[in-house]
């Protein structure tokens, strides 16, 4: 294979260790911890009378970046150390990045003062890389995807700046500026990397019946832990309440319409696993801008329920079609849980705000920000789809896409019941290796 | 099979969504936030001062409900999608209704008003279900279920408002009215829905390797987690405390005796899996009535421990002979896990009461709690097993009992080592669904 | 098998109910609840006046025990069974008896008096054992691991008591007390214990795909939970939170400088698993020492990277050597994990305070920790191991470690996708035991 040179030898440790020097440098000169001195906490003013307050919560986004969207990926039969393992790779690094990339518009004193606070907020920086991830899942290397990274969170920062403070727009769940965003930077980079040889689809873009079940892993953490996402940064007190409660009654409502759905539209009214993982957490997308609103309750659930349903059949009918007239192979069909429920959330805030459940929102405000995280992810994702696609970062062949054996080091499936392995050829075995 | 309407294609998406239309509309209708002016706060007064103080402990019972119930039930070898995705369908329209089922008896200007310690009650009147669930996994269809989560809720809260405020009752862990109740009311279901076809066992009625270290995740989490559960709505501060701390020692001293009695109970001293995954967790239910009493550290042990022993020995001798002898065909042993253990419960809580260790409590007022609980149960679980068994709920047949394929679209079993697949038969596409 | 009686019908559940018989006989004379106007609380003065602060960080620790430590041992193709169950066998045992082995230096009024932060270090008392067990993982009894538990959490207790107390040395994340003391012990305790029947491996001491998913579901909560396990015992305040960021940003570091080295030393730059699932972690360990001491974000993740280099490079390199020249046959490679990042956090640890980052620290009694530590470790460690060797126990022979069938009923490895299992042989069946 010539044309392709995968082999991940030199290339993948020099830019991997060259890249955390360099943090490690920008941090040596830029960051220190916070001493509860500083200002420029805009969101949130009593956190850092009490710095642990917001650490219980700070612990389930952190879930849901590395075991949700981890194992969410996992689905596929041959792909579970790299959904796992790479997303570990590209959130540790992109923590790093993000909380540089967000801390420089706020700077004190020449410093990025670190807390719990700006902690959430680098997890949350991740998070748009991990849905972008999603969309070229099987068919990228660990060189650009940390290329993809770098430049994700870098652009993400620049629009999450300007929708926050020069717009003034509220997003708290981040259905604009995180979910939206990801997706359609994600859909982008898909886009410029079209690949006509799996335009057929491709024997190993596909789950077995464990792998569905490792997913469901990731599936069910999101959902559980999505009110903490949701009201992480909201004002403490009765809004961060409220952020809890519209975001729990959300995903209940959206599970009931996503499985209904599903039924629906499935061979002799089964359930598809792909529906069930995905649609069920569309609701927590959705409800995103307005969470903190007041909404009530009633409104959250419809939005879910609108959210479950617009995501199912997104799957069942929008990404074959995105896949075979527009170029776009989307691995995980993000348009469908981040992308499509990331515009409703982002309507539904300019709805809510024009309707005054917001105080001293505009909604002229919330459009401009949704049009500038859309234009942001497009362009962005563009761009950077470009620059991946230079020959020389170690792209699989469309052959050896979604299948882990290209870049790890894969035992074998499955022991065999009967025992008979070879000891020697088949056991990776850690002392002997 | 002309006597079996399996097909959820209308049924199911018709009843899911009018349910949940029906619930947004009383939403709509009954429901708002909090604002922390309320009264009927009974059981704890301080929350509404710190509305996100209960919330870290409402995430852990969150776990419980959707990772643990969920994963518990997917030791079966061939039942894994249903195990944890109906769990997340029922809790998650369980929790919606149990809300409103719970908040009836305590609205406030003819409104419920949802804070976190209501969300909690919510998840909670959702395990009633889920221990239910476990009594008949494998032989009912999702229509039979929905229809039993809005049955049993509803019979829940009106047994908890009387246990609870009439009878003035302590059950802070709900050793009677969850556990008790949830697995008498399953087994009163079983028994209706008996099955003669399966008196002589069903060949997917078993584990795997696999399935059961998947299992081992939901027991995993419920265990670490069950002190949450047992402490959540006791008072804060020292009651709370204790009912941490006895909680906690039950069940590292009923791991101690599951484990023992499983081996010295099995061929050859081995330790069974189902013991593992099940009765090590009996020590929760058991100490649940008095979690919050001064029991003493030594006291939780010893309920840990007896819970262990007659766990176990339910699993090995008694769930047999209820089959054969009674009829009662209990595919997760909900009666060793949930049924003895929380009677045990309620036991311990009345002579806890009746030796002083809760101020102001009677122990006839626990003895007619316990014998409220069991009394709902039974009655309502039968009545509730007769609506399920009208023929007209979609429900298996016997020979595809325990198996996903009749209500979810299944991948192959596992991918094949020498990766021989032929790819349109076999791959589930999604880009080319 | 005359030599080896690995029945355990009747050692193992005696011995289990007699130790807890013993626990409880001892709880009820000198365990009591913690009443708030005790002292004794050396390590953080406010806790007693707020007794749930710290149970949030005692979750995320437990969580790091049973789930963290359970699942990453799973990694072996046979042996999942035991690894997540006997982990929670010894964890559970341990945790009584550390609570009672450290509270005997911390007794008021002839009593131990139990709250979340002394359930915390009963926890971590376990962490010892679960590291010791990483070394001699399927190659002892579940007889000889309760006897290690006892014995190792006993030395540990009089250790860290030295350490904390007599030296008032700092080890706020355990470095030296928990990670380098737990692998030396069980480095020593597998040198007595060493196999030549193993020299050349075992065909069952290696993974497969699905073994090496669940074991990166413990890597990854361990890895997201290590901040709470380096801060749980910090002084609350900013000396907490800057254990959270220390920990944070190493184990995000340590990420990058695994994976380049992963990738560097192994054939055709491809990744492997082991050094995913362990290297990645070195971090937490080796920040742990210092993990409250002004060190800064930059020095942190030096540490990290550093953490992550070396315990890579011990896995390639080492671990082989290790066990044919030095007869120490280290299963998990807890020498790469606990025992290098260990000392390299105690070194730090020295560095740091000798350059004063932490007031009132001594760098001399730093190095008498770490050298204590250490001592403590090998001789216990021996002492231990030559215990454990005595014939008695039901130590597995050579041919059938690394399988769980020696100790546990074991279901078909798999589901055979034809489905044509003969029901009575192969199913286990719950209601036909």
């Amino acid at each position: 294979m010539p044309a392709y040179a995968t082999n991940m030898r030199l290339k993948f440790p020099i830019l991997a260790l060259i890249l955390e020097i360099i943090t490690i440098i920008l941090y040596a000169v830029f960051v220190t911890y916070d001493d509860g001195k500083g200002h420029g906490h805009e969101h949130n003013t009593n956190h850092t009378a009490k710095p642990m307050e917001l650490y219980p919560m700070f612990q389930d986004v952190h879930v849901m970046i590395f075991i949700g969207f981890g194992f969410l990926m996992t689905f596929l039969k041959k792909y579970g150390f790299s959904s796992v393992g790479i997303n570990l790779l590209l959130a540790a690094f992109g923590l790093q990045w993000g909380l540089l990339m967000q801390g420089v518009w706020h700077m004190d004193h020449g410093k990025i003062k670190v807390d719990v606070f700006k902690m959430i907020n680098a997890d949350f920086s991740t998070a748009t890389v991990l849905i972008s991830f999603g969309a070229v899942l099987g068919k990228t290397s660990p060189v650009q995807l940390l290329i993809m990274t770098i430049l994700e969170i870098t652009i993400f920062s620049i629009n999450e700046h300007l929708v926050a403070n020069t717009l003034g727009a509220s997003d708290v769940g981040a259905s604009m500026i995180i979910h939206a965003f990801g997706a359609y930077f994600g859909l982008a980079v898909a886009r410029v990397l079209y690949r006509p040889g799996l335009r057929n689809g491709h024997e190993n873009d596909g789950s077995v019946y464990h792998s569905d079940m490792f997913a469901m892993i990731g599936t069910v953490f999101l959902w559980m832990f999505w009110p903490s996402f949701n009201s992480a940064i909201a004002e403490s007190g009765p809004e961060q309440l409220t952020a809890v409660i519209n975001t729990y009654l959300s995903l209940a409502a959206c599970v009931l319409s996503a499985y209904a759905i599903s039924s629906l539209v499935e061979h002799k009214g089964k359930l598809d696993m792909v529906h069930i993982q995905n649609a069920t957490l569309a609701g927590g997308v959705a409800v995103g801008t307005c969470a903190d609103m007041n909404i009530q309750p009633f409104g959250a659930m419809l939005i879910g329920v609108v959210a479950g349903i617009i995501s199912t059949l997104g799957f069942k009918y929008l990404t074959p079609v995105l896949a075979s007239n527009l170029g776009i192979q989307d691995t995980c069909g993000v348009h469908n849980l981040h992308g499509m429920p990331g515009i409703l959330g982002g309507l539904a805030g300019i709805v809510a705000v024009a309707l005054g459940k917001k105080d001293g929102g505009f909604a002229t405000m919330q459009a401009a920000a949704l049009a500038s995280s859309l234009g942001f992810a497009l362009i962005g994702g563009a761009i950077t789809g470009l620059i991946m696609k230079l020959p020389v970062w170690g792209q699989p062949p469309d052959q050896n896409c979604f299948d882990d054996s290209i870049y790890w080091e894969v035992p074998e499936a499955d022991e065999e019941s009967d025992g008979s392995l070879a000891p020697a050829d088949h056991s990776k075995n850690k002392t002997e290796a």
